[in-house]
């Protein structure tokens, strides 16, 4: 089975995000007002193969902890959906 | 009222991704097959004060269009939602 799978990578809350913060202070000057708490994150789409879903995820789950996200200041929320019609690959 | 807001800027498709190619390139090598078409793109998270949710929208869009994506490569995905209890603010 395929499967579409969408990592969101956070910073932990209390973790600084200087990027979110350099956001957060130009944007008054630019004409936005009433912003506030940026934070800047990754997002990281792509297909997985796996015998169920339970093993697709794991499967994730072990690649965000080895080397998408840095489990000292980040946090990753995975979604996997099933895509169907993606099969006929052999 | 304020909304909770979530940006996914995502390279729009065709797009060159080294980033993607480089993390689907490695993996085989770590131990993890069966994944392709890695896509990253940015995930933004922020608060935003306005009188209704079509005009935090509005503003959001602005946002987006001026700033936080460059669109002639990237697209931007926009999530709108009350955060209710996030009043007495003065």
């Amino acid at each position: 089975m395929i499967f579409s799978v969408h990592v969101e990578v956070r910073l932990r809350p209390g973790i600084a995000d200087p990027q979110g913060s350099t956001i957060e202070r130009a944007l008054p000057s630019l004409g936005f007002d009433g912003v506030t708490g940026v934070r800047v994150g990754k997002s990281i789409r792509f297909t997985v193969e796996g015998a169920d879903e339970a093993s697709a995820r794991a499967e994730v789950e072990d690649m965000c902890r080895r080397f998408l996200t840095n489990p000292v200041i980040e946090d990753a929320v995975v979604e996997l959906t099933a895509a169907e019609a993606a099969g006929a690959s052999s």
